[in-house]
């Protein structure tokens, strides 16, 4: 059985992820693939309650180096009870916010060292990467206010200022820039059906599937 | 303000760290000193929390790479808001466990590289070490028997195979032989009152200070 594809979904606040993600497993599962559909951090039952110590409380009540280790923690039990599983018995996994949002957070928004960063992936998921990450970007007012126009979803890094939410983005944008045999980049601007259009076009061109 | 020494209390389960921490404590705070007891994984509000999820459930819920992150996470949290704040006023600190305990559990216990475990520690603490690790060593056997005397102290690691509990204690020993100025040896098979008074002449040499 061939190995399934690992595609991430990127993006900063209100770039409409969730409903891409969605949208996505849905045209794959029209073309008889098995899809995972799932988001970090949680995805798995202890994934899930270290999400609960990340997502409660003021948004100052771990430091940027604690709030790392336990994304990559939550991480680790996401990927080898879940994700891993997945892909080896042949099935895809689309995953709203993998590693990618723990450089753009805690490393470009929080200002830690990116190097300790990939020292701690490679510790807890070694040299596998996504085989497809989709940047859903948008300027950083568009998102806020449309995240704005959700509450309930209202989280933690929302609360934060823009001044954060836009180092965020250009991590983003320098990361797809460094690796774009791995990125799409999305302009999430677009209206939805376009967005969701561009990341069908996305991948059947980038991983051979007719969408 | 003179910074405070970093004492930790180290070994394996039933070697009596936790009599002896608050025995030490005692006599430093009968010189005067400010003494801060603590202990992990714990110490912290956030870092209790934590705890909660490392000794609840099954020993198999979190494979080694999970535990150790949430640990580190746990020990970040400890760090910047209790144990610093403390030795930069002057008090000293004790803690019953700390990275140690970490390299021989996650690392020869559980069997995971020791590099990555240091790079985790620098990431989560710096350059900073204990000023004083007392190694409580005895037996595997005597220590699990004693620790089997007290229950409802029993956790996730006391059912764990004695093989396990063997290259933990190995591993300790490793560790005191690489650094013996940090660590002081503690003959832990002796009587309560002998390992006292040999803990108060080793933190009298090592520390200088008049017990």
């Amino acid at each position: 059985m061939a190995r399934g594809k690992f595609i991430t979904l990127e993006g900063g606040e209100g770039a409409g992820k969730s409903t891409q993600c969605t949208a996505l497993a849905a045209v794959l599962r029209d073309q008889g693939l098995e899809v995972l559909e799932t988001r970090e951090p949680g995805g798995s039952p202890g994934a899930e309650e270290i999400r609960e110590l990340l997502v409660h409380g003021s948004a100052g009540r771990w430091d940027a180096q604690t709030e790392a280790l336990l994304v990559f923690a939550a991480r680790r039990d996401h990927f080898v009870t879940r994700i891993e599983p997945t892909l080896s018995r042949g099935a895809w996994v689309i995953c709203d916010r993998f590693a990618d949002s723990t450089y753009a957070y805690q490393g470009y928004g929080r200002e830690l060292p990116l190097e300790p960063l990939r020292a701690l992936y490679r510790f807890t998921i070694g040299e596998r990467q996504p085989d497809l990450t989709l940047l859903f970007d948008l300027p950083v007012e568009i998102g806020l206010a449309r995240a704005a126009g959700r509450r309930g979803a209202a989280e933690r890094f929302e609360s934060l200022t823009s001044v954060f939410h836009e180092r965020v983005r250009q991590g983003f944008l320098a990361m797809a820039a460094a690796e774009p045999q791995r990125f799409a980049h999305i302009d999430a601007t677009q209206p939805l059906e376009d967005v969701t259009l561009e990341v069908r076009r996305s991948v059947a061109a980038r991983l051979g599937v007719p969408l």
